[in-house]
């Protein structure tokens, strides 16, 4: 039929232009998907129905498409970027969600965009937010990435118009920045903490000979609200760098020097933003952690001082500072803008949580800050009471109301977690997080809007219901007071919990 | 006709849809809208044109719907949700206003959602101000609702996620709040305004056993710029409590008890978020004023001291502080950050006028803030002069312009107000209200964005025109300057003045 | 065939229409364009493809209309609004630019709507940001506007709902402004800049007898995000006085007086919003550089002292300050807000660049202010290093891109420069600007976002790649590092630099 014929017409368009284009940059996430948006939307005789349809199967022939090619730049196998160990070229299998998940708090693989890749490392960074979800629009100026770089690497100076909060995971980075006119150098470990401010260039090594680098990024774009660039101080023709944008005359005047010259050291690297360092090149890097001018007495391979937060733009070790609690379930490292006064202008506060396999944490929820949480290691699933589905769906769907309006209800929001999972909590929502048996699970927040942020637990000690008057728990529940208060001080444990029994892992269930 | 026929279908649909669905949620103003919608645009065959014409007909339709709805749930009579009296129960009769008016500034009774509704009470809602016009899309991020509660009566535990201010008209509420790990008790009354920030577990009382509950709130959410969620701790069936959102092993190993106690304290309430208190629970939640800890020395049923301010937390009474306006015709209280620090956050200003009848306020603009003005009684009307609706209206109509580009022309906004109306003066707007001849008219402002914020009159004493330089005002007017000084000068009074004699009142003169 | 005489239909309305229309307001841009738009979309049997052809040619006839429009009330010749001299009625004939550049970031004559016009000046307003380009939402939130008038002229009294920066480059304006209920009166000269804040009315006389006015304004709008209008309370029937929006009976009352002589009073003035003022009015108000009530030592005709801040709501003389940076071949000056307190809220930085002829700027970036700039005299050309048009090029295009994903690529954005010309410098953006052979460039940039601003030099002395350890520089650029060293450090000079040789000027080359 006739339909049909288009159809074909149109994906076959799209497959030629699909083979051409590989990888992704920040701001398209697909150009293939947008071209085959556009043939549906331009096709003659489509009216507004079958122009849905269309874009719905480019949609899912993307997604396809992009889960096998994933697969083919890894030799096959699991695509998950962050299931690896150690030694980057072996891969762990595992299973592969090939449902596209309805959850709109949740982020896997298939949301990170490759934008930088070479044999020495990579840049994934997430989609923005409201690509995901309307439902996530209050936290649209943020963006989430990650750096991977092998031993020995070196990623070529450049710098972001974004903010830029750094948490190191695994590998030993020195980070030189270049602030005003001297340039700062900070050995990093794990757990350390940076603020990169936008416009900053910057170049990072991994001095770590066996281990490879893994850190997670928060970016706050200035130009645009959800959407930030890279400029290439160094490089030549891949990287390419920004200095071979402008004419030759005017170069040739800038430089004062002639056009030949200029060419031949704009033009001679290749071997993309993230290469190889050698043992000495990375030994004098690491070493020369003074700035060019002046005394910088805080840095070097020192452990943390309690001083080192004195030292402006200096590192904070978030793993270092005593944990905020700690018992056999767990422990959580907080930092906020008094422990790293960097933190206060983007309004942040950054936490580590690491529960103990088989634990929990106690259901609570924040006042005002909303979570964006990075799975680093481990296994478990979280658990959210979420009143907006709820009320979508059944507007959408036109389904049965109570006669009388009354309180929203709530769906169970839930999803597993493993590493290099993102999952969101918006502020007021209930929400949990439970550790696998198997292993610990450790999860690195980003607190945002946390100013005057208080964490709210609903069970355990100091659980806000404990706190109502008698008279409220029963009008409340409508069971006796002492019954209300019987049930909740009975966990006396507080912030980590020995776990569930009976775990059920396996699948995401979303909500739809 | 082929249109008909359709037309008849969707609106066959429609009113089924329509029939099983009562009441409206925070988010989906009308789902039966959004169906009928939906349907519009997906008909086959239609033409943008015909898709409009259907879309208006949804339109209608819906709003007709409402209305008899609301009159079916009332008994009939008018359905005015704020014409009532001290009892609850009787109705005045009063004029329907059965025009859908074209005024972008102006909110009634159609404007307003009822989001919680039982016997004892409910809650309303006004829409968001961007889905009456684009123009308001400077306050987009502030909702108004109202709460209206029988005399001894509770409202469950819950928590927002918004920023909220009260401002109690009638009765005397208890807000309890459980901030930290503490609780705090208000014992309000009228006049009394109260800020409760995001996240915090409030539930409240009416202690009076005569009087109705009257609060009206300003919210501004935290998640999404324009919308907010209930959280309901305490509850069960209805209102539901967000704990059953969670998994039963997951409750389990958070309250350390059996899922079958949990499904019981979970599952008894059933009364709805608005419930009716015994006389001894209303007491013993009156008198426990002080929080489970600590010294709160300014509660209880005392008169507001001044020093009530140091207290951080307590409310602040705006009808007991000094009128900065004071005169025969009229009183204003205003309540800046200097009296209630916690009015500094939200950068608010709020301001009571009770303006008596016959009598009116000087015409005059405020220099950065906006108005969001809720009128609490009486009757009378507002006059605004306005140039957004008088360029968009000749810019539609292509109509004739002047050859030479000029200054923008104003349009009169007028707007019939009366209790429950809500009206917005947009920053450097002037704008004027007038009380009837029968009534004073008492109206609650919100002002937004209030840093700064400089009140200008334009008649009477201090007036602007009246500081211009003698030149100035012969080149403005065109006229003498001592012409221009006769009739400026000629009204002494200041802010409040007599009302216009030949009133006329009616019917909404808006724009179109 | 069908299509055509739909077009002809078309077209026939629209022209009709443009007949009548002429001029601008603010808000729409163009009410013929939006006629014609409106008819395309609702063509019976048009489909998607046939209507973006029918919009496109609407835009084409639009901006062809416009710029005849344009020849016509200028007599001929070149209609650009900046080619004049100290003698209005003369312009200097120039090359028109006809084809419309797809530059994102370069604003010309076209792209200033005149929004005021009378024979004794004219007020123009810069588009919307957002009009031109989606990736400028980030500043969506200012407009730029010029006010020009003949010597001896007055500007009739009026606010704005916008916060407004002063900077005037020609003419001798007395500023006066209604703060709280006293008169501020400031005689302003060149170089000063003045902040009106939002709401504010003013009126501004031209003191000098034989030099036009030309001030640059800065508009931050308070009610809507990115729009403002304009209150006039002096006028009567052009400009319309807000006054006349209010109905008889409210006036007669707030007045007290009869509405014959408020008629009377409200209907003289015909000759719009600037007009001509005698000499003894002008000498009058000129002298009057005094508040109604108190004190103002520092106003008159003195030049600006160090002293002059301490007065609170005073200028800011740019050009009187020692310039920042200064050799033979440029001169720039700077202020922030610790040279003028008020710049702080509006987080504006202001700077004034004097290029010398034959010279230029050294390529640098801001690491987190963007830059609006205004050229106010002289010819040029700037260039700019911009990923994000080479994305988008690429995306749409679907064309060949490497298969291992790599770092941005980027185009060079260029576009000629001369009086009248706004050019954006987004955020760590690259750019630099040159002057011509034949006249020094003088530019005026509003840095907006600039608290904690850094400005990073790309070539000569203090540049950032300089800074780099010399591995480092190895790393990036894949060649020795005294190879790097010997490029970089040949240019010895800061900020201003000799120009290129063979400068190439003529039509802008745009991106596509």
């Amino acid at each position: 039929m006739e339909l049909k014929s288009k159809l074909c017409l149109v994906v076959l368009v799209f497959s030629v232009l699909l083979a051409v284009s590989s990888g992704l940059d920040y701001k398209e996430r697909d150009p293939g998907l947008r071209q085959c948006m556009h043939q549906c939307q331009h096709q003659e005789g489509y009216d507004e129905q079958q122009k849905q349809i269309c874009e719905q199967r480019c949609d899912d022939y993307i997604k396809q498409k992009r889960q096998e090619e994933r697969q083919r730049r890894r030799g096959g196998g699991d695509t998950s970027f962050v299931r690896y160990d150690e030694n980057m070229e072996q891969y762990q299998g595992g299973q592969q969600h090939q449902q596209f998940d309805q959850n709109p708090y949740l982020f896997e693989d298939q949301d990170f965009d490759t934008i930088v890749e070479t044999d020495q490392g990579r840049v994934q960074i997430l989609q923005k937010f409201t690509e995901k979800s309307d439902l996530l629009r209050g936290i649209a100026n943020f963006r989430i990435g990650a750096l991977i770089t092998k031993p020995h690497s070196f990623v070529a100076p450049h710098h972001f118009d974004a903010d830029c909060v750094f948490f190191v995971f695994h590998g030993r980075p020195t980070i030189s920045m270049v602030r005003g006119d001297k340039r700062e150098s900070h050995n990093l470990e794990r757990g350390d903490i940076l603020r990169v401010p936008a416009g900053t260039p910057v170049y990072i090594i991994n001095r770590d000979e066996n281990e490879k680098l893994f850190v997670v990024k928060l970016l706050h774009p200035v130009n645009l609200p959800d959407q930030f660039e890279a400029f290439y101080e160094g490089g030549g023709e891949n990287p390419q760098s920004f200095f071979k944008a402008f004419s030759p005359e005017v170069l040739e005047a800038a430089f004062k020097t002639e056009r030949d010259e200029l060419r031949r050291l704009f033009g001679q690297q290749r071997q993309g933003s993230i290469m190889k360092a050698s043992r000495e090149q990375i030994e004098k890097m690491s070493h020369s952690s003074r700035s060019s001018e002046g005394l910088w007495p805080f840095h070097g391979d020192q452990p943390s001082t309690p001083f080192s937060t004195s030292s402006k733009s200096g590192p904070f070790n978030l793993l270092r500072k005593r944990p905020s609690q700690s018992n056999r379930h767990g422990r959580l490292f907080e930092a906020d803008s008094s422990d790293y006064k960097q933190l206060e202008e983007l309004d942040l506060q950054i936490s580590f949580a690491n529960i103990t396999r088989g634990s929990m944490i106690a259901p609570f929820f924040n006042s005002r800050a909303t979570k964006i949480s990075f799975v680093l290691d481990g296994e478990g699933f979280f658990e959210m009471a979420c009143p907006h589905l709820a009320s979508q769906e059944s507007s959408q769907g036109g389904s049965q109301r109570q006669q009388r309006s009354s309180s929203p209800s709530y769906q169970n929001v839930r999803g597993d977690l493993r590493r290099g999972t993102v999952f969101i909590v918006p502020a007021g929502h209930p929400a949990t997080a439970i550790a696998s048996r198997n292993n610990n699970l450790q999860i690195l927040c980003f607190e945002v809007n946390a100013k005057d942020n208080v964490r709210l637990p609903l069970t355990g000690k100091k659980n806000v219901v404990s706190q109502f008057e008698r008279e409220a728990k029963e009008l409340a529940f409508g069971v006796p007071g002492r019954e209300v208060d019987r049930i909740f001080n009975k966990q006396d444990g507080e912030f980590f919990l020995e776990g569930p029994n009976n775990q059920q892992q396996g699948r995401i269930r979303s909500v739809v």
